[in-house]
């Protein structure tokens, strides 16, 4: 379980990619002469992410590296703010973001594996490291997952974030399409 | 072992795709500026599918999403019942198949991993989860395999349920076209 | 370490290919509305197959099925004798390429993971299971390997039959082009 | 830890590709009938690297195989120096490179994983041999690394490597942008 009072507060999940919804894989080469990059992703996360339509907590990727491989995923979560930057672009893109929607730092979950997460630990108000963090990342983590980037850690996340909320059997009835509670 | 009585009865295997024939992974990437979607396969359940043909098991696959990759790895082991739909629309859908096979649920085994195979649980006659599966989905199911999905969980399922029946021989010698049994 | 009068007789090393050169997976897809499919080898493997050149130890690919990926990588590594054929067609194209060779069953040693190489086994003077292989093939095989398939068991079978010939050490150095030892 | 005083003489970090950047696996299949392959890289491994920029140590790529995979990945991570050759000619081709900079071996950390390895091994100042390498490599190298090829070991390497020299906090603050320290 998450620490209750700080998973109350959440509004937003922010999400590193590489390590976080993927292994820290990328699959390279060359199709037609031209530069080809896969990313493999985790099908039980994506049924996690459809779990927080509705609950109030939005979702947004912050990926120190572009790839379409990225904006084809997010599309299909129907994830609308994923922002592609440089590793040291995090903390100023995450801002903006924020001040967009109008919330603060306390608000935002994070979820990292590497040093180019530490400035954005360092600010959020629920940092939390994967099982395959870096040590220097977990340091800084409020909460380390059981599970590894790409093999169910987000979705691990999303279960404990719900749960600490009082949130969890809601979330499933919503998905399933049952008793709908009122939030 | 599975349940002998209810083993007996199953005339369909329904299997969910995602998490169950594959290990929940989807490698997304973009190929001359278009979105490609691969999955990853096994050729061990491949072979335990084949073996089911001869048998009076029918298999059919009901995911809750849409990927030519489920659909590409169908023909490939001649299964011609193939349902991607929405995550809520596995009920209805398999129940038209039943209906359209005149079987019943209790003649359906069904092997899942996640949320959207809760509702198809609930009714199938023989529920199996995979080890990989939810443990929400686990402690709806009569079994859970020992296998992971697309790691030969489905094979597993497919040679307990012939050892149930008492048919596994008999499948094996089919498969390498030796001493036939009738059935 | 083999059966030491066993691996002297050996003139042909026939390989399975999914599941003994590969994991068992295939990966599937479409690119430009066409089906691809790409399987994961093991490097290592292909220098194990490299040191062979020169041992006076063939290599044969016996697959129970076609794919573009195999042919590729046999090519990489300089295999000529592909043979890939329904399941039940490995026997007679085996006892073809022997033939063709002048050489026997006995004469082969065979690595294999499932029902499909169950009746080369049977025939072969050297039948060796993967880590990987069904109960079944485990049960007809001389030896099983400690890895895996694409995991380096092709590599394993090459190190371990050339240590019970007493040709390791000329292999490696044949493989560096130091020393060379008549054989 | 390594040998301080080993460490603190490294001018020039050699890395193997395939089992070193990589698992050792190559994905291949066709496309549209031509032979395509993959690799598989991790990011960690290459946030590593990147922390190196600065550091008065360079990176070279020094592979037995020729891949359009690696010289992408190469040219992301900003590596100039890839030497593609045959297995036997990474001795000759890494002496040019050397010569070129005007290194010697004493100056140069190598990390391998295999036999083609071996003569670099033999010359390199700290010969390094991943956790996945083959017996006979690792019986050659001053260290074996904890973590497995394409699952951070060359991380893992680079990080000892600064933390041997007593300049990973520095690398970690030039990484992040902050207060840098003179080399």
């Amino acid at each position: 379980m998450f620490d209750m009072a700080a998973s109350r507060k959440i509004k937003l999940l922010g999400l590193d990619v590489d390590g976080v919804l993927t292994d820290n894989a990328i699959f390279v080469g060359a199709v037609a002469d031209a530069r080809v990059e896969f990313k493999r992703f985790d099908i039980q996360d994506g049924l996690g992410i459809a779990m927080l339509r509705g609950s109030g907590i939005e979702v947004a990727l912050i990926s120190g590296r572009h790839s379409e491989a990225t904006s084809y995923r997010a599309a299909e979560l129907k994830i609308a703010d994923v922002l592609q930057v440089a590793p040291d672009g995090k903390v100023p893109a995450i801002q903006a973001l924020l001040d967009r929607k109008g919330l603060t730092w306390e608000q935002l979950a994070f979820v990292g594996d590497d040093l180019a997460d530490l400035p954005v630990f360092e600010r959020a108000g629920l940092p939390i490291a994967v099982a395959n963090a870096r040590d220097h990342i977990k340091g800084l983590a409020k909460h380390v997952t059981i599970a590894s980037g790409g093999h169910g850690a987000v979705r691990e996340v999303i279960e404990r974030l719900l749960q600490s909320r009082g949130e969890y059997e809601a979330a499933v009835d919503r998905y399933l399409g049952r008793t709908e509670r009122s939030e």
